[in-house]
């Protein structure tokens, strides 16, 4: 059933469903125009309607959009194979009668139509790829009007309804929508340690026993309530069970062909124990990312130490922007190195499904974010706090550099002068947390977004001065105009215009956005207890985040392809771990650095207690293990409503089913009664008695049936039984008299 | 289809399948016949033929056969509830051609019969409860020759092969199957330590470092080993997934009733906060049992210090024999108490289902067997040693209670000459490993048989013995004999004789054999360091376990009603769990002990620096987590034999039904084929012309509407394509000019 705002929404897109661009740039025009040619009648065939128009110099825009009948029959197959592989639990009603449900859906099915081999009923386009490489991109169109109410709508809200959620699972899927549903999870969670960490930080401090502990178990909590939410959500969104259902990827590469024995298929293989060789590369990879970003870390690091705390020569307060120009500079750079290098290991482990190739390269991914987003607080917290007094006198090799410009007298404070920055640690930690936050909302919205702009109206300005060159040609060639103002109909400038516009956006990808938010969380579990703000910070970002995150999606990226998903993916690993290192940093941290301050650390070793610091850790960590155990075996008990109603259809189903079985049987029942004669009634003694003189003759050979014969029916054990009874009793009787 | 050991097997039983024993002890006469009769009535509607034989003085035997028709309906009924819950993957074959398809599938579904309430097609018995209080026992017959063949056979093999498991899996059921599978998994795994742990003993002594992560190593895989072969096993026994079909307790006692809104029924209703509520009384539980058993063992610990090593008076000798004396005496004795409360703990907690029942009492009495089995030696390893001459001297209270006796001189050794006993650990974990296995052994399997047989003898005995004195009251009631002799058919009297023997066995229980083992894994991976030799051991003790295990089964329980299982269920966790402390315990170890003898400690703590014995626990046990998931992560991806089976038959059922829609589909392409207009032929461009003709009437209106018709069928748009193409590519080539 079509909801009112879809039906909007598809008129406002002309009934367009998606838009497939094909360039047919750097290939000879015959050759353009028979691939073209073939394109279309795949669609064609696959049911789709299909309109040509003109994209930019060098492709096409193909709008496709799905013959009614067609997409009921796909959706229908798409229902069945869901019932099949347990995802939903009723039987799907008849194709005929079927409609998708919602406007992701349907966009789901059609791309199924589009991308699917023609064995399975699709086209079988596969977009920059193999046959079909000139086919650039298959994407939906924005639903422009309806996107930009809820952009109203939710800056007027503190906390997004489930309703919205919905919304936002109909029109983009469910693996957009379960992101923004965690989005709004943590985002709710957040208000209890926003709250309480602002009282602590009014109260205590920093570094208090109280808040390492009420955020250790907020992480927790907070990682199993979104486990069970996931599984809710799935179960609301009927989508339980869909990771089982994996894809296969196309840039597998099978080692050999081998015939399936029990399906009889010809199958693809790659050796499992093949790929984890492969696989163990993760290990040195993970050592070289550490070391290359933990070098540059560590010597910005340095040299940042070394100019602001022993440096007292000229031009100091320009000085000190020289670590953080190189940090800027050299760990982006590192990183896009590192994760060039991680994209090549994972295709060369060669995954074959393309779950398996994601959570592969998540990882990955992980590992490099773990050490560029943390390694720096970690140098702090446990290197420069504890053993700066040992370390600084060896920064002098810096002076080394600094020596041709200054006298050596200015050079360096003197030694005994040095002393460790108390605040520096906080300083870094709010710079993580509300700086760099910001710094990376405007990277990823503000800035992309005015990039777009100016580049749009170069373009403009390019393609008017080429019509202004042109037009001083136009004498020559009058066919030069269509490159400027389309050759489009005039209804359609409008909507083709801003076709061409959102052909030039980039995809989006939901595991970019995702990743953002489990490294924040993860200075929240790791260094909050340093500065009990950090989640009014993450509170007050995160309302940002979530409005900005829709509006990068309506504006920056082209529409997603609806997916389904039941689960945020191998993130939510990710969380649980962060949590659990977490309860050891934080413990280290409280232990350093709680208590007086002549208690606290001053840059030398001896001043901490290592037995004590470990011990520290030890029970903070087992202690934290422990809760988690509880809590996860808690929470598993408490089931959440629409798991609960999806159990109950289940069991419905199952009990509808065995009631007909047994309904059957009942009915066998009264067939058997009438002939069979283990409840022998005495009416048909006669019968017995003839079935006494046919067994009686066979009675000498088999002893079993000696033994059953002696009874027939219940009746006659139950009188013998009484015998006994009877007798025992009376002797009982007897002997108590 | 009944294999032929099967058929020998019942016809060695007489045929009977079940024994239900009825007594009529402390009932009125006539309420006992009364129920009886009911009892054969019920069981008779449920399709059992019966009959009674006289069992001991107060009691029925009613012996009990299901009717080949009944019986396949059963088995059709079990099959399909099975397919619901997914546990098999083929629709079952009609109820007509259905066989049980081993002995234990047979016994398993006439106990249902037996026991199931009469609206799922049972007589709903219920032994020892309720309504059926005096039927004591339900149960099935020995198949003794098999037994007693099995028995020679296995005592000649060391290896048991995959078919006599299969064949134990077929006569006792799945649980016990998955008891001996693991039984024999565990010892075929312990080859690898026995032969290791016997080089390293032989050449690197006890505390090797190498030993040590070997053993870890070996932990580890076969953890992960056995949850895969554990899997496996569940898809070669066709029981994955049965234990997602749970029973619900009779002892369940709901809160309220309430109508469930899904399904509609009454159901009965405990919450689950209220239920944790009361689990969390499991932490003063724990917490009690470690104290009351902790101070009993700490107490006997310090006794035999003393007595060993302080001591030195008169009746040495005998004296150190107290402190063992009492151990044995009050630990089994507190063990006891502790259980009867954990148990009564477990009934408050009014757990739903059965399964959830167990688990709750598996973690209880794991508790109560970890501080039982493991504290002495932890005392030993981690406060005796370290600290022995901190504690020692305050033993001299135990003096006090010397004194009287002894002159003060000659009571105890000069402190000065206190040295701690560098062998005591090796010679606790010797005592644990070996001779406290071989006592194990004879207290659970041999005194039980011989007590057995003396029971038998003594009854005997007494029976002649009353026999006499009612012989010499003969005269007086000549009905006393029978309580001598049964009044039983000739041909019956060795069967019945058999029959009344295994009534008076107790009911099997295959978790108090799997906890055995696992307490004996526990000391492999915690304290095997210490002495290599300790696998070797297990190894040969194993040998015997399983034998015994079989001999016990046979001899001193009466048979098991079969019980589906696909795992071996909470102690899998209790395995894993046990394997991480091993990391920790294995680390302090190596630490504390290895190296050379000044370096070893002597009873002083600070020989030890506790900051690194704490580095040495914290690196190895994140080494052991990190290592493990990585295993886990290795042996997920690849797939056991029966696995893959089972998979493909599944995905090969899917296909097929998918085939079939995919078909119908076809076939509807072709008329729509016929009639649609989507890639209209150019035969029908009458048609669309009219069409044409009807739109354009209403053209105006939709604008959607006249986007799509610009372009009728993919042919046009491939002409609108080409014309682009060729325009473009003709300006290119003018422009290249």
């Amino acid at each position: 059933m079509a909801t009112a705002s879809e039906k909007e929404a598809l008129g406002y897109n002309l009934q367009v469903d998606y838009v497939v661009c094909y360039s047919f740039a750097d290939v000879g025009r015959s050759h353009a125009v028979q691939q073209l040619e073939k394109l279309l009648r795949a669609l064609s065939d696959a049911g789709l309607q299909t309109e040509v128009r003109q994209g930019d110099e060098s492709s096409l825009l193909i709008f496709v959009r799905a013959s009614k009948k067609r997409l009921k029959r796909a959706v229908y197959r798409s229902r069945v194979r869901d019932w099949l592989y347990g995802i939903r639990n009723a039987e799907p009603e008849p194709a005929s009668a079927i409609e998708p449900q919602t406007e992701a859906e349907r966009l789901r099915i059609i791309n199924h139509m589009i991308t699917l081999p023609s064995e399975e009923g699709g086209a079988g386009i596969t977009p920059n790829h193999g046959e079909w490489e000139k086919v650039t991109a298959v994407f939906p169109l924005h639903d422009v009007e309806t996107n930009s109410k809820w952009m109203r709508e939710w800056s007027k809200k503190t906390f997004l309804s489930d309703d919205d959620l919905n919304q936002i699972r109909d029109k983009f899927g469910e693996s957009v929508g379960f992101y923004f549903s965690f989005l709004q999870s943590y985002f709710r969670f957040l208000v209890f340690p926003a709250v309480f960490g602002f009282s602590c930080w009014f109260i205590l401090g920093g570094y208090s026993v109280i808040y390492a502990i009420v955020n250790s178990l907020w992480c927790i909590i907070f990682v199993e309530y979104w486990k069970r939410q996931e599984r809710d959500l799935s179960c609301r969104w009927q989508t339980k069970g869909v990771s089982a259902v994996q894809t296969n990827r196309r840039e597998f590469k099978p080692e050999k062909e081998v015939r399936d024995e029990s399906t009889g298929e010809m199958r693809g293989i790659f050796p499992a124990t093949k790929r984890m060789q492969r696989q163990l590369l993760q290990i040195p990879f993970a050592f070289f990312a550490a070391v290359a970003l933990g070098v540059i870390i560590a010597t910005c690091f340095a040299i940042e130490i070394f100019i602001s705390e022993l440096y007292s020569g000229p031009f100091k307060s320009y000085l000190v922007f020289i670590p953080t120009i190189l940090v800027s500079a050299l760990v982006p750079t590192m990183s896009a190195v590192l994760m060039s290098i991680a994209t090549r290991l994972n295709d060369y482990e060669n995954h074959e499904t393309n779950d398996g190739y994601d959570v592969a390269l998540t990882q990955k991914v992980f590992v490099i974010n773990f050490i560029t987003s943390y390694l720096p607080v970690f140098l702090t917290a446990f290197v420069y706090v504890p053993f700066a007094s040992r370390i600084v006198p060896y920064l002098d090799v810096f002076r080394l550099t600094v020596r041709p410009f200054v006298s050596k007298e200015h050079a360096t404070a003197k030694r005994s002068h040095f002393q460790i920055d108390p605040a520096r640690l906080r300083n870094q930690v709010i710079y993580f947390t509300v700086t760099a936050q910001i710094v990376g909302f405007a990277m990823e919205t503000i800035v992309p977004y005015l990039k777009q702009g100016a580049f749009r109206k170069y373009k403009t300005f390019n393609k008017k001065r080429n019509g202004k060159s042109g037009e001083k040609k136009d004498q020559e060639s009058p066919e030069r105009t269509p490159i400027v103002s389309y050759d489009d109909p005039v209804e359609e400038k409008e909507f083709l215009a801003r076709v061409r516009n959102e052909v030039e956006l980039s995809e989006y990808e939901v595991t970019d956005d995702l990743r953002e938010m489990c490294i924040q969380f993860g200075y929240l579990a790791l260094f909050s207890p340093v500065w009990p703000l950090v989640p009014v910070s993450f509170f007050v970002n995160n309302w940002v985040e979530l409005r900005s995150d829709f509006f990068k999606i309506c504006k920056e990226f082209c529409r997603p392809t609806p997916l389904r998903a039941d689960t945020i993916g191998p993130w939510l690993d990710t969380l649980g771990f962060l949590s659990w290192v977490g309860s050891i940093t934080s413990a280290a941290l409280i232990y350093m650095f709680s208590g007086n301050s002549q208690h606290g650390p001053n840059g030398e070793p001896t001043d901490i207690a290592g037995w004590a610091l470990l011990l520290t850790i030890f029970f903070s960590e087992h202690l934290y293990l422990l809760v988690r155990y509880a809590v996860e075996t808690g929470m598993s008990k408490i089931q959440p409503p629409f798991s609960r109603k999806e159990r109950a259809e289940r069991y419905l189903m199952r009990k509808r089913y065995l009631d007909s079985t047994l309904r059957v049987d009942a009915d066998d029942d009264h067939d058997e009664d009438d002939t069979a004669s283990i409840s022998g009634p005495p009416e048909i003694s006669r019968r017995t008695l003839e079935d006494d003189a046919r067994q009686s003759s066979s009675q000498n050979t088999d002893p079993a049936e000696r033994f059953w014969m002696r009874q027939r029916g219940w009746e006659e054990s139950s009188q013998i039984g009484a015998g006994i009874i009877q007798s025992q009793s009376s002797e009982d009787g007897k002997k108590e008299q």
